[in-house]
């Protein structure tokens, strides 16, 4: 263990923070995005990679490793981070999304939720005590709770309904990773604020949690299909209500622009599929915005997606070669594609935890905003 | 330009020959591994990683470039060299091969052959005069005359017409490479022996091509189906036809064994899909011979694939690891065993250089073909 999980605040700009978490894999500079790794690989690229490009945390996804391979074999193969080769610090989720979303037969009750497995039909249960338990296999260094998420638009009493069983499988989570010894361990749990889009439920469900002695906290149920509006509006009203000197974490959030108005709003950890599955699909993101690699436009183009980048992939490969791997189904297209995506997703992240430091965060939202808007640069013509 | 095409023996073991090809893009040592980059890349593999590896030259398939993106706009983008993103020496076919195993409603005839693109459907001509052009439109350093390959077994009178027709084109080839300055550029056109499985057609199709002007010479029509003994019986009549004072390129071959077997019979280059397709399927290639990572046996195997490689990929991750990878479909499967494999069959090559260069090829032989045989580790029990 090299520590013990901590957060500290180094600086504030507006709602905007900049700080450090410690964790027993390392450190941790946030406002911080967190590639997904879904089946113990973040897509197409090599661990080594997703370091170099400043990436301090993975996330592994608890339902999928929990079918596959399984966490008791991740265990006896000395944990998530042996196995996937990644010696820092890993974050997991719950499986209690994923549940919902992938698996089938499902059936949610006060105790938790039986489904059976999308890949093999095999019948599993998953309540707050067995998710802590998987995740304590896996050995990651920040786990989540188990909650329920549910779509929105959504009547106000379902909403509330979810968001009063995630407060009580928020203590149950908690009681099992004591037990279990994960404080000890220099692990942290998370608590997870829902309430949907309803102002004062996400404040009772923030501020019931704030109660408990979780070591950070999470907004969940957001990213779920509402306007981007209603998610910062949420934001707006709930992260005032989470404690100041715990970490902030946005759960499934998102696109380059959700990032920075939701760091503007004060959370400082992000996951999203969102540049790896878009560099599967032909689709760049570039200081300059999206660029998708998939139209003709690009056949002809010598120029690369940014000559101006560190990342080889955004700088040293025209998109007329991109546009080409894309066409024929290379498997090099997504390799160049989600490593210049994630390198993006990386120097927003640092560009912005400077920001913040140098107290200059509203102009570089304003700037990176105006060179969103700007668009790609204009074909050769 | 680096320097024009040449190339030199270093050294002689048996029939073994360690040498030295120069070409406008660098040196290539030989008995060289040349990587197939089919569509203008070397499957699942970064450029940089296929140059780390010891590659010193790539191949690229004129038919499928032909056809997508087209030849004239790799020619516009810069090349071949500049479009893939690999500076060094890139040796190209003829296409002829692919036209014929791969395209639609083919009509051979003396001019050359009519097919339909296999991708759109869209009618092409490939004659020896085009093939070339096309080569040079790519830039390649050294290009492959049209020839007709046969499948095995065929008719003697068969495999005479076809030796003889490739012997025909051959002058074409040549001719209108020198009309369109290859020579100049310092490029090389290499000649192709066939003969199929007839020795004294063999013998024929050399002598006759040594009287040509070529800077190389390649074996063409074998691992086409038959026996590798077929294959090695040819080798032992048809490289000792061949000019001593050109290098000699095996096309299209082949395991780690026929490799062996035909650089002890004086073959100088190879190319072959095994390393990187085997990759893709789940199939890695170590000292110890083949291991397929499919197996459930591997599924709690902590061992790395090679601990005493070199490479990374077969160095840093579990065999459990990898089988995971290869059951769940990860493209980090393809990879890490891409790179294993293509890591292997270099440090073979590397390892037989250095034999031959201090006349100890014999006992390397002997030695590899033990390693081999010993078969893949035990598992843990």
């Amino acid at each position: 263990m090299t520590a013990p999980f901590s957060f500290r605040l180094l600086a504030n700009d507006g709602m905007a923070r900049r700080g450090e978490i410690v964790t027993p894999h390392g450190r941790v500079a946030t406002p911080a995005f967190m590639p997904v790794g879904t089946q113990a690989t973040v897509k197409a690229m090599y661990p080594g990679q997703v370091r170099e490009l400043g990436a301090d945390v993975v996330l592994g996804n608890t339902y999928h490793l929990m079918l596959r391979p399984g966490a008791e074999r991740i265990a006896r193969l000395g944990g998530l981070h042996t196995f996937m080769n990644w010696p820092h610090t890993i974050l997991t989720d719950s499986g209690g999304f994923q549940v919902m979303s992938l698996a089938q037969l499902r059936k949610l009750t006060e105790e938790g939720v039986t489904f059976q497995s999308h890949i093999d039909g095999s019948r599993h249960v998953m309540t707050p005590e067995r998710s802590v338990e998987i995740q304590q296999l896996l050995g990651s260094d920040i786990q989540m709770q188990l909650d329920e998420c549910i779509a929105l638009p959504a009547p106000r009493e379902d909403v509330e309904r979810a968001m009063r069983l995630s407060l009580r499988w928020a203590e149950r989570s908690r009681a099992q990773f004591e037990t279990m010894g994960g404080p000890g361990r220099g692990q942290a749990l998370y608590g997870i604020v829902q309430g949907g889009d309803v102002p004062d439920l996400r404040i009772a469900s923030a501020q019931a949690l704030g109660e408990m002695p979780f070591e950070g906290y999470s907004v969940g149920g957001l990213a779920v299909g509402e306007p981007q509006d209603v998610m910062l509006a949420m934001l707006d009203v709930t992260t005032p209500a989470m404690p100041v000197d715990k970490p902030r974490y946005l759960m499934g959030v998102g696109t380059p622009e959700d990032i920075l108005e939701s760091v503007a709003r004060g959370i400082d950890q992000f996951d999203c599929v969102m540049p790896t599955r878009a560099g599967r699909h032909g689709l760049a993101y570039t200081r300059y915005g999206k660029v998708n690699l998939k139209n003709a436009r690009h056949a002809d183009d010598p120029r690369p997606l940014d000559e101006a980048s560190d990342c080889p992939a955004a700088r040293d490969y025209s998109r007329a070669y991109l546009h080409h791997l894309v066409k024929a189904g290379e498997g090099l297209a997504a390799m160049l594609l989600t490593w210049t995506n994630l390198a993006y997703y990386q120097t927003l992240m640092r560009e912005m935890r400077a920001a913040i430091e140098e107290g200059r965060f509203e102009d570089f939202r304003a700037k990176t905003r105006e060179d969103w808007a700007r668009g790609d640069l204009a074909p050769l013509d």
